[in-house]
Order: structure tokens, then C-alpha cells, then sequence
């Protein structure tokens, strides 16, 4: 196991499941878990502890409202950790995003987009971080970096086509 | 000890004396620490176990930026926290507040407004929590609120023979 | 009667029955009516001071908007007022949070989360401040942490099943 | 008296006597006193009361943080009532606008600018509340547009003389 | 004709009918109009000129985004003119408020809250303005506003019999 | 004459200079005036015709608050008009920014950055636009271009020679 | 072809046919094609060398997020940037806006207001600029700013011949 | 070299060298330079694609405004990007947060809080990441974690002893 995923709640599922897949399609090892910073504040350090004991490189850690998740995993650890902010209230996110990004001096959270692009984008850093030791990995970031640029090409072209055939 | 007032760093007791002052002034035993959910999770832990095993009432917590302190204690705790916002970043408390105040079901924290003002009324509502079981404390703040009403009608007093003057 | 709930409106009865159903959970006995700081300013002093006399300990407002009802109800009380901002304006909530929350020295509102988990944290707040007195409530407040505690372990525990059976 | 400034602490003055300057200058009887809609509601609706039996015709209320103010004076009063937001938190005034003018369907307040220059413009609509009975004041409304008019064109001439010289 | 309402494009219509509705239970007789300040500037100042020389009381204005409507007709007028903010465009209203309501030093515009709530209330501050000589609608307002009171008592209850049939 | 820079008020001077000093540099010629949206509308639609009877080829405007200017200009012309948003309250310049680019469909004004970047940048777009028949124009857009890419270079090199040193 | 549309994701083109349109209706001639900062920075400076190679004046990028496209594509050019900000996140357009708008001072972009709006404003920008040097042009943007002020008439009457029907 | 430091601009210079100095104290050799997304586009990814060809495990980018320069660097590169959001503009360092933060999928930057705090952070941050490989420089960020607990520690006996002495 490379990377823990840990989401605050079970309704933060369908957004952390875009960083599992990205994890399978890089061909890294994870977990998933839950563990609330507010709920169960026990379950989090010892899921900490023993992902550490693990030899876990990173953990991402996905929550909404006022998003301590992150943070608090970052207290725990010495791993990098990823937090991905999640739109759980009516304020859009602003809440999730400032509670998890503005960490004081000396535990950082590596700040994610607010939802699904987020948990995909904390996929790809968890890969950047992997791939630092591991040049399998580095390499299916380079090919997806490839990918992402050609899926771009096509789409231009597919856009031109079709604006050409709707005159 | 009633009261336990935690604050996440040194530089936070400018504003947290603000509780200290207001506590004395209602009578009511308070200690004060320092302790941070991000930098000294372990401790929080402890210093809150402590206070409920002292049987202390409420707990005051203040903190900047990502302000988990709050949360984290709330995590721990039985008795009722007080959070205070406190303006450390650019983004004028914005950040403090909101991690503050949207704690997800299950685990309050009661949130003041930012600042100094804020942690003035974690002194009032303390004791108004206190005072529920205490008439001791019940007094002191019905003397305050006729004190405060009585400060208003002074000054209105003020401003009219002042005004008279000028003209 | 522990718990007298305030609302501003009958279109607030949505969220503010998150409150009255926890509050019935811990055996909490409570009122609730309808009370608008603004159309019915003389009801609400009077609310207020039937209230107190009937020995309410906490009292719990939610309004929208310029949500002054909690400010309002502070202004008359010497008991702890608990506020909930209710979304109900294209911004977000963000004008009944800002209301509810930014109170000047000397009047607390202990503010919660905006919408339904701030409402459900309301009753939780209302708990351990009667918990402060009553050892039953406080006794059921540990049972209700536990429960919630347990809630994450279970769903942890759904999660890993799942996700070995997906695979 | 025809308007009743009205200010939620002594600290408001400095701007609300940008209020009082300008009813002056127009010829408009004011009278000025501080009243809190949180530390001294009593007094705000003996206020209210005493005005409207004097027969004034507008009353400013300025105040900052969760500026109830202006709503609860609203809330008593069949006279408009216009609200200036100060600027009195870390948070740059946006607590006090939106707590002066999300009010609910009903009860309105006349919401002004933040801070001095809304002050100033109290009085103006003030002025032109009253100029709809009085053709006095309507005619000092009409000179007071026309010299906003004429100033605007003397520093344009101003600016471009000197623009002139300096090349 | 004593209002004149504007609305900066026919998509306001739903909002603004709030306000007319308001008007005609004042029995107050107005006028509703479009008129855009950027698309027909020139149709802006004379519908205004129009209804100043047809004695008009109050102008109420409904616009979204860069809400400039109430503002331009404000330059253009000596009678007291009324800003409804339409929430248009993915900000949530924010632009149209601030846009409406941060008037320069000199010529006010009485902002309401953003959408349908402010529209109504534009009646209400209407009727009031006009009401400062016209003893009817005083009167009117007054029944108005007991209205609103009796209303909220009377759901209150409603909440508190059907409160107890539910039990 | 090439440009026409208006501000709202004399205050606006130090901001708009910034674009004054680079219109220069790009040898471009250019007047300077000011111009109320609010307090002289007359003025603001004279000013326009009067532009663009001069074959002025672009309008750069900056304003505070309420920043109407640059939308009530483009209400007038059909030359592309550059607003420039002034920071001229408590609320940092997001009421400016929001009242300057928020224009509805059909008459745009090219927002820049609040401030002195924005009043800088306003210049290069209008060197832009009139460099696209002025060959003299462009070549000395291209010029300031290297300059500014140069300026880095030069800059990063100090960086480089300096940090040697010091260690 | 005289404007290049750029956009950032083919999920922009439903907003970004809004220019398209009105473009086609000015009988300027374009290009439309999706390249995205981020993914594929390479295409967006040979997309922009090639643009200009063709002698466009004008190009036009519309991306949501952090949209940086805008600003890139303004470090390589020296022809007019205009900026759509897209409201393709949870915080509701806020963060593409800031991102379009706060440019640096040295490199420009025209930003227009967020979502569909903003995309015909960019045509209608594009047309006025380009406008500078083609009389055709400017005639139709002379004919287009008349028919938005005749609809806005033909509106008004509409809305008061309805009106009457009604009553 | 391990990491390279890249700001946008010459005064980020003071916010930055607060990651050069935690940089030190961790002994990881590191490069700063400065280069601009928007004003030296080509030295951007000329000094990304050296860093890579040198080895660099990370990048730290710090600006201001439309932070456009971490996320271009990611563009060009497949190690980690840390992102460090500089408030330089009137609107309290939103602007660039948000430009930082809100990557879109497949592109991510991990961003840190605004200002100093952020800056330290991203030297903790590298240092994690580079941790995964380097055993000395983990048992130097496990030292440095031990460091910042007691450090809090001993700032509460302090404090302790000095609330003793004052009483």
C-alpha cells in the first residue's frame, strides 16, 4: 500500500473515488478509509499511526464543512498529506477550501481544487511524489501528461470538424 | 477551575486576555494554555482530558487561519466549547471564522465573532452557561447587563449635553 | 420545558426540526414556536421573559436573511442563546452566518454551522450546557459521542467489505 | 425635529456625524443619540416610540458587526428608517451591509454604503424623503445637485490646467 | 401616478411584480416600466425627467450584474429612488447588491435585499416615504404591519397545535 | 488625441497616472479629464460624444465603489472603453471590481485589475488596440514586451549574484 | 480571420458559441479551437504564434477554475486578449473571474463578466476594436447598439400594453 | 539541487525566503530564480525543463494576483509543484489563492496558505516529499515536528508562570 485515502464522512465517497481510479489507472496501491476529525478523533491518529508503520508515501485526506480532516491527519504524520476541500454546505466550498489550505506554519496541507477535480488532481500529486522513487511510476505520468495533451488535440480537431460540417 | 481558555499560540493572548479579563470580572476561576491542534496534537488531547477530570465547565479556545483548535477539542470534549476566530492572516478572519463555526452534525463548537469582540462574549457566554447552575454567576450578569444598558444611557447622556455645547 | 425553540418563520420548520428531533433523542424536554425579531418584535420580548420565568436554560433561534432573531433574543436573556443562520437568500447563507455570528461585546450568540447540521449541533450545544447540571443528559451525551464514534467505525468497516467485493 | 440620528455605540460617531454635517447644511432639525439593539433594547424602542410621536419623519441608524440596528428600529417603526453599515470588525464591513440589508419581506431598511460615505448620503435621502413635503428643502436638494455638478467641473478644469503646465 | 417602478430588462418582471403587488394592497397608484442604463441610456433620463415632471414620489429600480440602473437614474433625480439587486449571474447576487448599494458621497440609492424579498420591501419603503403625507396610507401601513405581527402569532399557533397533535 | 482617460473623482488621480505614464512611454497621445457617472451625468455623455467626434480610439475609465463609470461611458460610445476598479472602500475593491465586469450583455467594458496594475495594464490594451493600424504602435508593444521579459532575466541574475554572496 | 476563439475545454463550448454567434452576426470572420493552459501549454503558444502569423486582431479565451488560459495566451501576444471567465466549480465563478481579471501589471487582459454574458460581450469587444480600422464594422456595432435600445422600447411597451390588459 | 524556489516577481522576494531559510535548517540544497508566467513566458519553461534535467525533486512557485505561475509550471512539469499564494493586491490575497488553488483536473498544484506561513509550509512540504527517499531527511523533519511540540510546551509554562506572577 502506497497511498490511504481517508474521507470524513461515507457521503464523500462519490468525489474520493476519483482519486481511487486515477490511483488504479497509475497502477498504485491504495487503501480507502473513513476516519472523522471530529467524530472519531481516536480512529484517526491510530489509522494514522498504521499507515505510517505501513510505509504509506502519502495519504489523502477528503472533507467538507469546516474541514479538519486534513489538518489533523497532518498533526499526526510525517508523510505528505493531500487534502481535497469537499462542497458540503450551502456557502459552495469557500468553507471546506479555507479550512483546508490555510494551515499554520509548520504543518502544511498540499491544497487541492474543491471537489471531483480536486480528488482527481490529488491522484496525480500523490503519483508526482511516488514517482520521485519509483520510475515506473514517473513514467505513466509522463504518458499521462501525453495523454491529457493529445485528448486535447483531438478535441480541437473533433471542434473543427464539426464546425466546418455545421456551415 | 471553571474554565479552561487554550489558545493555539503565543500570539493569540492579546485577544484572549479579553475572556481572562471578563472572567475575573464575573468571579469565575479560569487557567489559561497554550496548545495547538496542528503543531502539539498530543497535548490538546491531554489538556482537555485534564479539564473535564478538574471538572472545569466550558472550555475557550481560540485561532487563526485554518482555526481547528476548536474543532479538535470539541472532538474530545463533553462540555461545552467556545471557539474564537482570530484574525492572523490576509484574509481578515474569513478563514478563522468559517473553520470555526460550520462544525459538521454531532460535534458543536459555538462560535464568537472574530476577535477581540468575540473573545469578550466567550467570557459572557461562559458564564451565562455557568450561571445556569450557579446564581452566584446569575447575578453577576444581570448586574452586567443593567451595567451595559446603563453605559449606553451615560453616554447618550454625553453625546446630547455635548452636543448642546457645540452649538 | 429545558429548551425553547425560535424560529423566524414557518418556512424555517424544516431545519429546525433537526433540533427538536436530537433535543427528543436525549430526553430533553422543549417548546418551539414562531417569533420574527422584525414583524413581531413584541412577541419576541415576550417569549423571552415567559421563558425565564418558566426556568428555560438555553434557548435555541433560527432565521435567514439579516438574521437578527438570535441577536434579538440575546438582548432580553440571560440565559445561553444558541443561533442557527438559515439559508434563505441567493447568497448562500452567508448573510444569516455573518448576522447570526459577528455579535458586539458584552451579547453572546453561540452560532452554529448554517442549515441543518448547524440545527442539529444546536440541540448537541443545548445538551451539554443542561449536561453542566444534569448528570443524566450528561450520561447520555458520552452514549450519543460513543454512538458516533461507532457510526464511523461501522461505515469504515462497510467501506473495506465493499471494496474487496468490487474488486 | 424631522430626523433622528441614531448610532449603536459612542465609537460610531465620527462617521455618523457625516450624517449630521450634511442635514445641517441643508437646514433639516436632527437630533442625535446612541441606543444599542443589543445592550439596550429598552431604550431603542423608547426611542423609536418617543420620535415618531414628535413627529419625525426619517430616522439614520448606524452601526457596525451584525448591525441589527437599523432592523430592530424598522421593526418598531411605521417612518423609513435608513441603515449605514460601519466598518467595526476584520471582516471590512461586509458583516454590518449585509446585516443592514438582507432584510426580510416586510420590514425594510434604506441600506447605505459602508461606512462615511454612506453616512453622508443619509442624509441626502433623508433630505429628499422630506423634499416630498417640503419645497424648501426639495429646492437646497436641487442647488446641492447642481454644486455636486459644478465641482466635478472645476477639478476637471483644475486637472487639466495643471496637466497643461506640467508639460 | 406616485411610483414609478424600472426594471432594467423584461427577464426582471417576475421579481419586480412583487413590488407592484405591494403597491396596489397600499392602494398606491404607479407606473412600471423598462429601461436599460446601458442599452437605452437615453430612454433612462427621460423616462426619469418624465416622472419627476408628473410629480412622481419615489422611482424603485430592479437590475442585475453591474446593477448601474438605480445608480443612473439616482444622477438623474431629486426624488428618493429605491434599489432592488437581481441575483443574475453565477455570483448569487453579490455583484448586484454591492453594485447597487456602495453609492458615492452625494447621491444615495436605498438598497433592499437581493430578489424578491427586496422587491417587496421597495413597497413597503415606498409607502412609507409617501406616507410621510399622506395620512391614508399611513394609516394603511400601520394595519400593515399588524398584519404581519397577527400573521406570525397565529402560525405560531398553528405550530403549537399541530406540535401536539403529532405527539 | 488617441485615448481619453476619465475618473470618477479627483482621488482617482494617483491610480490613473499610472495609465497617463505609460501612454506616454508608448508615445501615444491622450487628454485627462474628469467625469462623474453620478454627480454629472450630463458631463460623462457630453464627454463621450465630444471623444468621439475626435476620433478617439479607446476610453479607459476609473472609478471606485459603485464604479458605474465605465458602463454608463459604454452606454454612450461605440469605442472600446477600459475600466480601471478603484479600491475607495472598506470592502477592498471588490465592489468596484464586481460593479466594473459584470456588465450585462450587449455593452462590454474590458475590466482590468483593481488598482495601479489595473490603471498600468489599461494602457498596454489600449496600445493593443491601437496598435492593430498603428505599425508604430506595435513595434513598440513588442518592444516593452522584451523589455519586461528582459527586466526578469536582469532581475533573476541580481537574485543569483546577491544569494552567492551572501552565503 | 480576423478573431481566434480560444477555449480551455470542449465543456466551454456551449458558453463560448454565445461570441461565435454574435461574431457572425458583425460578419466578422473567426476561428474557434480548444487549447487549455494546463494540459497542453505547448498547443496554446503555437496556436497564438500562428494566430498572429494570420494577422488576427483579436483573440478571445474562455476557461473556468483557474483560468489561466486568458492570461498565457496574453504573455505570448501582442494583440488584444480578451478574458471569459466560466463558472465551472462550486465557488460559483468567483475564483475563474479573479483569475481572468487580477493580471499583473505589463501583460492585459480584457476580462469580461462570468458565463454566457461575458461571451457576447467578447464579441462585442472584438467588433469594437476592430471596428477602429473597419467603417463596415463599426456601422453594424452603430446598427447593433440601436436595435438593444429599440428592444428595450419595444419591451416597454409590450410590458405596458399587458399591463393595461390586465387590470 | 533538490528543489528550486521560482517567484513571480522580485518584491515576492521577502515571502519566499521564508522557504529558503526552513530549506536551510532541513540541509536540502535548493536554487531560487525569478521568472514570470505572464511577462517571461519562454524562462519559465526553460528553467522548469533545466530543474527536471538537474534532478529537481520539487518546485516551489510563489505570486501574486492572477497567480498564474504555479500552475504553468505544472503544465511543463511531472514533479510535484507547490504553490504559495502572495497577497499583493487590494483584495486580500483571494486573487491568488483561488488562482492557485482551483487546478483543473489532471494539472494539480499543491497550494499552501497565503504569505509567510504558506512559504514556510512549502519548505516542509519538499522536505516530506523528499523524505519518501532520503532517510536523513526525515529523521531531520521528525526532529523538527518534536521541535515545534515543545516549543508550545514551553511557551504554556511561560505563560503559566507569568498569569502566576501578575496575580
Amino acid at each position: 500500500v502506497k497511498v490511504l485515502i481517508v474521507m470524513g464522512s461515507e457521503s464523500d465517497l462519490t468525489v474520493m473515488q476519483e482519486t481511487a481510479g486515477l490511483l488504479e489507472e497509475f497502477g498504485i496501491p491504495f487503501e480507502m478509509t473513513i476516519a472523522s476529525a471530529h467524530r472519531s478523533p481516536g480512529r484517526v491518529s491510530s489509522v494514522v499511526a498504521e499507515a505510517e508503520r505501513k510505509g504509506v508515501d502519502v495519504i489523502v485526506a477528503g472533507a467538507g464543512m469546516s474541514a479538519h480532516l486534513a489538518g489533523v491527519i497532518a498533526s499526526h504524520a510525517v508523510v505528505p498529506v493531500i487534502g481535497v476541500p469537499i462542497n458540503a454546505s450551502p456557502l459552495g466550498g469557500l468553507d471546506s477550501l479555507l479550512s483546508t489550505v490555510q494551515m499554520p506554519p509548520g504543518v502544511p496541507v498540499a491544497a487541492m481544487a474543491v471537489g471531483k477535480a480536486g480528488a482527481k488532481n490529488a491522484a496525480v500529486l500523490a503519483a508526482q511524489i511516488i514517482g520521485r522513487k519509483d520510475p515506473a511510476v514517473l513514467r505513466r505520468l509522463r504518458a499521462y501528461k501525453r495523454k491529457l495533451a493529445r485528448a486535447v488535440e483531438e478535441k480541437a480537431r473533433g471542434l473543427s470538424t464539426e464546425t466546418k460540417k455545421t456551415r
